[in-house]
This record gives structure tokens, C-alpha cells and sequence, in this order.
């Protein structure tokens, strides 16, 4: 059974060129045999994108949608457009047609139309988005929730600690993910009151949680998991963006005024280019939505053919590795006996 | 009439030498004409070692203190100890012998002794601590609060804005500082409670808001002064601080392991000095917290005799540009006539 992803065409500030042509280099990859791509919008201009690019026939598809949510539309006005690719896209997946969907579209409309069209995960009440940080290590940390939940409560907390555990668990191979708490000491007591009764549940919890980690622990490689609430994790994700920038419009002042740093970052190439990759989204392609019956990969408006083509690869890996499955089975079995999701969750 | 700063030599994680000779350092300086030390610690290691060093005898005096409050006491205990070096050197602001406090000891314990042994300024409920953030303008950026509050209420980041635009105003001489709010999207409706309820207070007070900003614009330089919850504050402080290491923990295994790149690093010596600097907290020396009556400057516990330098020039010039009658006569003249702080402020 092929791996079939829905790829949200329209939405992204590149337009469908792009999101097309990023999509395809990922099936030109010899590890994507098995995964097909459909994609929806304008039926007429993504079959001319793929008769020029000479697309594989046999593993693309096309789903017309006519309509698209604005980067500006309220995401609750957005998904009440039956019509929007992004919609048709959600709807893919609900009825069984594809497993995994890619949006570059407007975040806040993505999570309404994951929420709205898929429904929740039972045993999840809030779900996350989870994004990768580089660290000091080969391994990436998961850090979540970065933007889907401005408020939370300790519960919501705690469901992001098992989903990220078990999404890191599969994705990387690591059987007992070291699952940390983000704030401001590492003692129990250090924090606000959501984060020092989250402790104490974590502490508690079947999870390898090993404590409270400070916001210098994020690149530091110490855990593989990292909680927070959506506001604090949404604030770090765009500071933790904005590094690669700010470093380098650094280089480029020196580089222009001083010869020897020219040839100097010349012979540092390698290394500036690796540095520069550290802190570039788009090599992690897109944080996936976890906690939805339905993988969504959630990408920046501004996302090129390479971020494309990485939240491909993310949507496939989520799909193969049964995330969901693994989240499911896990959250229910924490709900007490006879309890619906409905009705432990906290809205 | 000289500055006269009382330094607390006890605390720091290098001891007492380290931190004498940083502050004797900052008397070399030419513009220090006018400050006088006073340090605070047992007397006999301090005066030798200010023989050792031919420190200037009449800028320079001792204070006795046997007592130290460890890094790891609670805040609260560590203040009842009536000879500590800390305890002592705020008595000595009190008691109208010294101007500020610089220490680099237990940062909740300063806190508290500042707290407990100044009082706040009227008008002022929760004293915050602000720090400097690099930018990619010439001028850094003033966040606060970066840990003393980790519960904040919509009128204490109100007071932060204040407090915070007449440092910025007064420390780098800019009549109205462009202030913002730390939030997840730059609409007044993005946020949470805490920041949507503070948006709609800024945007009608007398500063000169310019809304929100999200985590990508700490380093940008759209504003001069960022106001946010202790909580969010310290996670985005002890990141930024920790982006050196992680940058340098790359350049040296490159170096080591590839001769074109040591070549490369030779040629962007300065270059990379720069950006060694731009994260090097040591270049700020510490962090004023503002708010009490009396200036404290918080130092880190590893803070070495570049920070303390640094550290002594903060508190100089935050009294010489009388920062605290400044937070004063503008908070003051917010209340409603007859109220005092304490009926306003929220505890």
C-alpha cells in the first residue's frame, strides 16, 4: 500500500511553481519508492507544472480545488470554504484517500482545518506543533508545543510530553527519549505555576523525564524532548529563525569592507555553509501537527523547493512510522477505564 | 560629590580577586573620574589584595563582611543573614553611604535584598531586571523583564514599559524609545490574555508603542525596548547567551579537524571576535534591576573581570543619569492622585 501525501498547492508566498517543483525532487529520491503525491488546486496549472517538469505519471495525481484561504483570512472564515485546496486537501485524508497532508498555507488556518476536518486523537485534548533545534550533538532536540496552543493547562502539557516522546522514539530510533521541562531553574520549585505542577506530573509519568532544562539547555543536546507552552515555544522557534539572519548579514558587512575576511570566508566555506544550514528551516522542511486522526506537516508561507521537499520526507516518515497509532494506543491507555477523550480533555 | 559604588566581592563562583581587580580596572578608565568603590567582604583578603593590585587609595575603601550567602540558599534565608556581603552592601545604599549595589552573588537573593533592605519607588509594584540584547542596528535592545517576575500581571508589564523606556531614553540618550510587546504575532488580537489585555493598555498610555513583536525581532532592531514576562524573558535571555558556545563549540571542531579552515579563521580573526562579542554577556557586565530605591546591578555568578568592569560603568551611569528620580516622577504622576503604590500596585 503506497503512502499517499496531499500536497497543499496553494497558500505558500512562492505560489505552485514552487510547491510543485520542491515536491517532485523528493519522489526522485530512491528511499521515496512507495509514496505517491497528490496534488490539489487549480487542476490546469499543476498539470502544466508537471508536464513541464516531466513528473512520474504513475505516482502524481491531481485534485482540483479553485479556491484558497488568504495568509490574512481569519482561520475560522478560511476553512468555511469548502472549496479551498487547503480543505479539499484535510478532506483527502478524512475520507481515506491520502495519509498525510503538506500545507505552506496560513498556520492558523491549517490547525483549524486539521482540528475541524480530521478531529482529535482520543486521550489528546490540545494538539501540538512540534519543531526540531539543532544541538551541540548529531541528534536534533523536539522541542512543542511552538504555536498551536497559546494557552495551556498542565494537561495539555503532559499529552505533549508522550506525543513528542513517541514521535521522537520513531523518528530517530531512540527507545526512552530524555523528556525535559522548559523554565527558569532547574529545581522543581523554579518556574509559574504551570510549569512547577507540570513537573510534578512529569516526575510521576511512565516518560524518562529528567527535569526542568533552562532556555541555554535548548541547543545544548541534553534532552531530546522539550515541553513548553505554545507562547513561550512559538517566541524561541522564531528567535532560533532568526540567528541565521542576523549572523549573516554580519558576514556579508565584513566580507564586503575587508579582503582578508573575504578570502578567509572563502576558506571557511564549508563550514559558514554548514553553520548557515544549522539554522535554516527549510532543511527541516515542516513541524508536524501531532495529535489529529491525520498527519499534517505544517511549513512556512515562505518555504522554497527544498523546505518542500523536506516536509515531504517529514509527512512520509510520520506516516510510515504509524505516529499516530503509537499516539493513540499510548493516550488511551493513560485515560482512566470508561473515560472518552471528551472527557478528561480540557477544553 | 562622587558615585560612590559599594561592590559585593563575595558570592561570585571566581572569588573575591577576580572581582576587585575588575572593578579597579573600570577606575583606570579615564571617564571614571568621580566614582569611588567601596567593597563589601572580609577586610584583610580585600585590602591585600588591593595592595597587590596599587589600587588608588583614595577612590577605593572596605567595608567589613564576614558573612557570604551560598549560591544555592533560599533567597529569603540568605537575606536574614545580617552580615553578608550582599546584605551589607544594600544597608550601605540605605543607610545613604553608597549610590548602587553591583554583585555577581545568588541572583534571587539580590533580588531580595534589594527588595527587603530599598523598598520599591512608588508607583512601582514589581522591580524588574532588563538586559540588553544585541541588534542588528548599532544599538542594542533593552528586554526586561529577563527573571525577576516569573507570574506578571497587565499592570506590571505596563510599569516594565515605563521603566524600561526611561532607562533606554536616559542610558543612550534617544528622547522616545520605540517600545514593544513580545508576542506571537503582530496583531493586537495574537497573544495571550496577559499580552492582549497589555496591548490595548500600551497602546493608550503616553509611550511610544509600536505594538507587537515576535521572537524573530529580538535581534532586528525594529525596537529599543521589549517588554515581556519574567518567565518568557529568562527562557529568551539564558538562549541568546548560550548561542556563543554553541557557535564556537562548531568553529573549534572544524578548525581541528581542517587546515583551510584554520587558515579561514585566521584571515576572519577580527570577524569572528566581533561575533565572540555580540553574545558575550561579560561585554554588558550585568543587568540593572530596576524598580527598587536604590540601583542594584545583577551580575552572573561566573561573571570574570571584564563583566565586573563592565558591571561597575552600568551602575555608574544608571546614577548618574538619576534613573530612578526619572521612574519616579513619570510613575508617580500615572497614579491617581491620593493613591499610593501600594493601593495600586498588585501583589
Amino acid at each position: 500500500m503506497p503512502i499517499r501525501i496531499a500536497v497543499d498547492t496553494m497558500g505558500g508566498d512562492l505560489g505552485p511553481d514552487v510547491i510543485v517543483r520542491g515536491a517532485i525532487q523528493y519522489l526522485l529520491d530512491k528511499t521515496s519508492d512507495g509514496t505517491e503525491l497528490i496534488f490539489v488546486g487549480p487542476r490546469e496549472t499543476i498539470e502544466s507544472i508537471l508536464t513541464d517538469i516531466k513528473a512520474p505519471d504513475d505516482r502524481t495525481s491531481v485534485e482540483n480545488a479553485d479556491d484558497v484561504i488568504a495568509m490574512d483570512a481569519s482561520p475560522t472564515d478560511g476553512i468555511r470554504k469548502k472549496g479551498a485546496s487547503l480543505v479539499v486537501a484535510h478532506r483527502l485524508v478524512k475520507d481515506g484517500k491520502a495519509d498525510a497532508v503538506v500545507s505552506t498555507g496560513n498556520t492558523g488556518a491549517v490547525l483549524a482545518s486539521a482540528m475541524f476536518n480530521l478531529g482529535r486523537i482520543e486521550g489528546v485534548s490540545r494538539p501540538a506543533l512540534a519543531s526540531h533545534f539543532p544541538t551541540s550533538n548529531k541528534k536534533p532536540c523536539l522541542v512543542l508545543d511552538v504555536g498551536a496552543n497559546s494557552h495551556c493547562r498542565v494537561d495539555h502539557l503532559l499529552e505533549f510530553a508522550y506525543m513528542g516522546s513517541i514521535y521522537f522514539s520513531q523518528i530517530m530510533n531512540v527507545p526512552h527519549p530524555r523528556v525535559a521541562l522548559l523554565s527558569i531553574g532547574e529545581e522543581a520549585s523554579k518556574g509559574n505555576d504551570l510549569t512547577v505542577e507540570a513537573h510534578r506530573r512529569l516526575s510521576s509519568s511512565s516518560l524518562n523525564f529528567i527535569g526542568n532544562v533552562e532556555g541555554r539547555d535548548l541547543l545544548s543536546g541534553k534532552s531530546d524532548v522539550i515541553v513548553c507552552d505554545g507562547f513561550v515555544g512559538n517566541i524561541i522557534l522564531k528567535f532560533a529563525e532568526s540567528i541565521r539572519g542576523f549572523l549573516y548579514g554580519k558576514i556579508k558587512r565584513q566580507i564586503s569592507s575587508n579582503p582578508f575576511s573575504r578570502l578567509g570566508a572563502i576558506l571557511m566555506g564549508p563550514f559558514l555553509r554548514r553553520i548557515h544550514k544549522t539554522f535554516d528551516y527549510s532543511q527541516y522542511g515542516g513541524v508536524p501537527l501531532l495529535g489529529t486522526n491525520g498527519i499534517t506537516i505544517v511549513c512556512h508561507g515562505s518555504s522554497n523547493a527544498l523546505a518542500v521537499m523536506n516536509a515531504i520526507r517529514v509527512a512520509n516518515d510520520a506516516v510510515a512510522k504509524e505516529i499516530n497509532k503509537h499516539i493513540n494506543d499510548q493516550l488511551s491507555s493513560l485515560r482512566p477505564v470508561g473515560q472518552s477523550a471528551r472527557e478528561t480533555g480540557s477544553e
